[in-house]
């Protein structure tokens, strides 16, 4: 099945907002097997949009048009659908009643332009909408000769989302035309992109015409997308399998877990499971490691607190950092990074520390310790040790790829999988 | 002057990337005066990007098109070019020169693919880029009977927006139909989208055709975007002016700065000018104001810390806050945002105490303290005081608010701008 999208708003268009709605549909559509052959946004002007609507359902089997289908005098997405289907509006009874319902609820009068939402073009399906007012419409049946479908959809991100989900990815897997391809997604953490190609080596024996595997990095790491193309199969489980315990055997201490984990996530079920509290000491990172850590709903139950030490004199003071350690191997150094991480478990009475000192930029680097250098620090009951690291040469990329290695540590440390070669620097 | 985009690439469609180059020429382009019309999006395939290619030079003045100008076999932009302009490729010898040097300059093996970099259709201009290795190119003259210009970009964002503020703005601005309209940008702080619009009350006095304002949303403040359209001339500017003028009178305390101003920075230069040191005592945000100041380069000289209290038993050890304070009023209150602040003032030795204390959700709400409240306190060496404010419902957006009201409370105060209806939770 081939798909055209129609994003509408004159905002798009001057950049107010990103089209993050194109990028979305193009995602969930690309899952379910559909192509996207053409993306196309244009303004709220009801001569162009109906241009538009008519070369979409001409050339696609399925068009998903967004926005305009608010209540107000710019929200022209119902009259266009009208004219080109020549379908006269009706109001529908049982909607009106959901949406003076749903302002009741919320205590709100209903706008006096609120029953624009509950007309519905003839021969439209209505598609609820579960966080919204504005429902949207689905078309399905023949034009100019050929079988067409066509989803309206409100132009709010979690509306269209919503709507989506519930109510048109159900009608498009009911197509025979769509051929679910099979997708799985590793999530890896602490190894960048060109490392992790290294490790995997070779893969030529698995991937293929069938079998895909694409790279997609971020500073919280890169995330693995397996897709194996000939349907949502046994065969094709099989085959992701197969590359997924290949990628666990020849990475397998940098994948975190699979589909949306994210690390503070997992690091979080691994402290709460082993019953062990955490703080940071933060120099370089200016509190995000904490901020990342509290991200999580309900990580006060391991997430004790953070101590930030810019200055050198807040090390010795708050975390016992010892004053010739800083002069004579600078506050960037191996001996402050651990003295940090023993000091902040001591100081603030938690079961694991975790450190980060290091220079983000732009200033403060030398030939020596260049901007990304970065020393981690992690202690415990056990013991501390600390690794260097380099990154790059961007002030906020280093403070989060400087927060991901730390928190990286932390987990390897947890599930004791930190041979020599994990503390190479990337 | 009218303008359709056209944004080449498979990864667009299918939702790996984000289509922000289409946002940021929209903006480019409005605020030149140029209407951007359409946006098109399509893959590396040459008959369709040929066909769009030519509906976008029918019926447009202006096209403009990224990507696919890179080395490799996807990248078939130029060569479209040449199809549809029938203007063969030649080699261009000064470019194949440059992109020998760049790769010398870098110390790398230039790419045996490179040479294709230096193909150019003819009739068609090369555009400088300053940041990366592959040209643009600029073609102005007639077409199908009309005057017609087509600008090729790069598709990765900044060699695009390199180019387009270097060699493309300057040629449009050339132009005898672009008429630059004027803008100006006030940035907002510590007040809502809604309260901010009953501050500024009427304003149809200045306001019309020739001159509008938008409000622009984000979790760190409201922008207000001043534009008058009737040309960037001495009357534009003097209707800016008086706009200007009048919101800063209705709303003075709230105006942080103009253009792409930031609260932290804003706050930073206050800091620095007053000779003054910070700290935070956070535990809602969690390290976040930390994190945020120091994502100002040379924060340094004003930042010294932070200590993240998640633990009550941390607001007492490391900040001293009083036990029967929590027992009595919960963490969640006056007097332990009051003693946050200015524990972490003596803990720190700094000048400068500022404090956040709430329930970011989605847990931990009681009918009293509903999630979204929250406590945030202040303490120098006059004295302390604290406010109470109620956001979302909503954990990542509430912890950036919470945040953001912090450092603002911390900027009036600094600015001697807090009378009392400041204080008042929007």
């Amino acid at each position: 099945m081939n798909a055209h999208l129609l994003t509408i708003g004159d905002e798009l268009l001057i950049g107010q907002t990103t089209n993050t709605n194109a990028a979305w549909l193009g995602e969930r559509l690309s899952r379910l097997g559909v192509q996207v052959e053409r993306t196309v946004t244009v303004g709220d002007d009801p001569d162009t949009m109906r241009d538009e609507l008519g070369r979409a359902v001409r050339q696609a089997r399925l068009t998903v048009l967004t926005g305009g289908l608010g209540p107000t005098h710019d929200d022209v997405t119902r009259q266009v659908l009208a004219d080109y289907f020549e379908a006269p509006l009706r109001t529908d009874d049982e909607i009106l009643d959901r949406i003076r319902r749903y302002y009741e609820r919320r205590g709100r009068q209903m706008p006096r332009s609120a029953p624009a939402l509950a007309q519905v073009p003839e021969g439209f399906e209505t598609l609820d909408n579960p966080v919204g007012a504005a429902v949207g419409l689905w078309f399905s049946g023949t034009l100019e000769g050929a079988d067409r479908l066509v989803a309206v959809l409100p132009g709010i991100p979690q509306e269209m989302n919503g709507i989506f989900e519930s109510a048109v990815e159900p009608r498009l897997r009911a197509e025979e035309d769509v051929h679910a391809v099979a997708h799985r997604t590793l999530v890896t953490s602490g190894i960048g992109e060109s490392a992790l190609q290294e490790r995997l080596g070779d893969l030529s024996d698995l991937l293929g015409e069938e079998l895909g595997l694409a790279y997609l990095p971020s500073t919280s790491g890169v995330r693995l997308r397996l897709t194996a193309t000939n349907g949502d199969t046994a065969a094709a489980q099989n085959q992701l399998d197969r590359l997924e315990a290949r990628i666990r055997e020849r990475a397998g201490a940098h994948v975190i877990g699979t589909g949306d984990a994210e690390l503070e996530e997992v690091l979080g079920r691994r402290l709460r499971a082993a019953g062990r509290t955490i703080a940071s000491a933060e120099s370089a990172t200016g509190g995000l490691i904490g901020h990342r850590l509290t991200g999580v709903s309900g990580s006060s139950a391991y997430y004790e607190g953070s101590v930030v030490a810019y200055a050198n004199r807040i090390k010795r003071s708050v975390l016992g950092v010892r004053a010739d350690a800083i002069e004579e191997h600078g506050a960037v150094s191996e001996p402050v990074a651990l003295q940090m991480a023993g000091g902040v478990r001591e100081a603030l009475d938690v079961d694991v520390g975790v450190a980060t000192t290091g220079i983000a930029g732009p200033t403060g680097g030398t030939e020596e310790k260049p901007v990304g250098t970065v020393w981690l620090g992690y202690a415990d009951g056990v013991g501390a040790r600390a690794v260097r690291r380099q990154f790059v040469e961007d002030r906020t990329l280093n403070k989060e790829l400087f927060a991901t290695a730390a928190l990286d540590l932390v987990r390897r440390r947890l599930e004791e999988r930190t041979d020599e070669d994990d503390w190479i620097p990337r």
